[in-house]
């Protein structure tokens, strides 16, 4: 069933001790609807400028991502460079370009609306908040924020989040929104907000599910090589929210089978190693639907016993 | 079936965020043998001084563990005292007496030599291949090591693993043992040196269990609170090795069913998690077989989809 995805599209700079590329097809909009293109279809919400090129445009086409909702306006995309740390847990921003991203009012087509599922990526609050009114008959919604929203704009950050029934957020983002080192206290105080479901995501540490209920734990893929980390975060919400909408799971009512839920948190994992193998996008040029369930299997194979 | 457990045994003086205790029973032995007590009869050997509180030794020997070969000499026994970090991931070593440790000669007593088990402690790397060799009809031998014999002696390093079934030992140490920053290509590289099984203890983030033919992940369990995590990694190694001892696996001929092995790295993760939760081996005063078998069905809970 069909996703929104909200988010930045973007163009990255990125140098890791594997190489340096210097403009690529980026943005968490771009990964987590890639990602989320291998359970379900997906519709896009994002702004681009004039310089949005065409091959880029038809790499999420080609995944048959729905893209009345790209806004093309005049001007240039947003930028960001970073470089990673030798062991890829650290990362220096060296320019953020925010272009025509700066003035972004997500608008939504109307054969959005009444779409059942929605994924936030981390924008302005207050944008998420609007995204998600104008939409009617959600099954479920959720999504991501950071450290500079949780800082500075609490308010507007906790109003967004009471609505929402599942957040993503890494280890030091849950610390810093709820003041509890501890995560599993942490979690308790995060699903006092709002969402009834947190995902805490630990990179090369895999992710923790909590509900009020219980938790589930995967440990993170151990890949031969991680060449670029970027957008692994929005892979995994990716991988999370589309294999929920390829169920058809209802979170309305606040019953979720806990199993749906764990299955989830694997995909999201599955699709977000998937992401380090290639610089950018660039796995999913030839990823196939194959591959990802093979890969599930194989995080069973790791961790039954 | 009996197990020989080699190490130092210790007064620690620990403080972390939740308080600070300036003499209390430590040393790896203790925990190792402590650990794997619930599951198999431990026979230790180890050095003290005068000063060894007889309730310290009623405390293992409560635990039926046999204490012929734990020599007591003149002089003092081993003092180390450190402090955590505030999330508890580094510490800073205070204070090293070596004592009467400093001449430690591993000596087995006779009703010890045909014991199938042994767990060698991380010790001097020459001490550890003298006891393997006063040993007879071993069904398996595994232990622990650390960055000091890696760096600085490790030609008797790779002598003495070399006839090791199983070796444990935390991320770094793989790392720095293989040169390899990768996991995956660093636990190839071990194996590579002599055992057929890598244990890869990474703290709060769980274990990872690597053999030729595959790999094993399991994430930490999530503690409410950390109270001390001296003697984490021991007890690891205390319920791997205890279990695998309870079953009767034989490594001789190097085919070990992978589920035994599962099972053994959940019980060790078991063990590490209880140690946490008071200061230093207080939390085994109390704890029962019942409680361990509990949070071994926990691990499945939070980690099966």
């Amino acid at each position: 069933m069909s996703l929104v995805v909200v988010g930045s599209v973007a163009y990255d700079g990125v140098e890791t001790p594997h190489g340096k590329v210097d403009r690529m097809l980026g943005g968490a909009a771009t990964y987590i609807a890639l990602a989320a293109s291998y359970f379900t279809p997906v519709k896009i919400v994002a702004v681009v400028g004039d310089d949005f090129a065409q091959e880029d445009y038809d790499l999420l086409a080609g995944r048959n991502i729905d893209l009345a909702g790209l806004e093309r306006v005049a001007g240039k995309t947003f930028f960001w460079a970073g470089v990673y740390s030798a062991d890829m847990n650290d990362r220096t921003t060296l320019r953020t370009d925010l272009n025509v991203f700066a003035d972004f009012q997500p608008k939504l087509p109307e054969s959005y609306r009444s779409a059942p599922y929605l994924l936030l990526g981390n924008i302005q609050p207050e944008l998420q908040r609007g995204v998600r009114a104008q939409m009617n008959g959600l099954r479920m919604v959720g999504g991501d924020t950071m450290n500079y929203w949780i800082k500075d704009h609490r308010d507007e950050l906790l109003r967004t989040i009471a609505e929402w029934d599942f957040l993503l957020i890494n280890d030091s983002e849950a610390r810093m929104l709820s003041g509890e080192h501890n995560l599993r206290r942490a979690a308790s105080k995060v699903i006092e907000m709002g969402p009834h479901t947190l995902v805490i995501k630990r990179g090369e540490y895999g992710a923790i599910l909590f509900r009020r209920d219980g938790h589930f734990m995967v440990p993170g893929y151990l890949l031969d090589d991680v060449f670029d980390p970027t957008g692994a975060g929005d892979c995994f919400a990716g991988g999370f929210i589309g294999y929920l909408a390829s169920r058809g799971i209802d979170a309305r009512d606040g019953h979720i089978d806990f199993l749906d839920l764990r299955r989830a948190v694997i995909y999201g994992s599955v699709m977000g190693s998937f992401c380090c193998e290639k610089f950018g996008v660039d796995r999913f040029r030839t990823l196939t639907r194959a591959e990802v369930d093979a890969r599930y299997q194989e995080f069973k194979t790791c961790t039954e016993f």
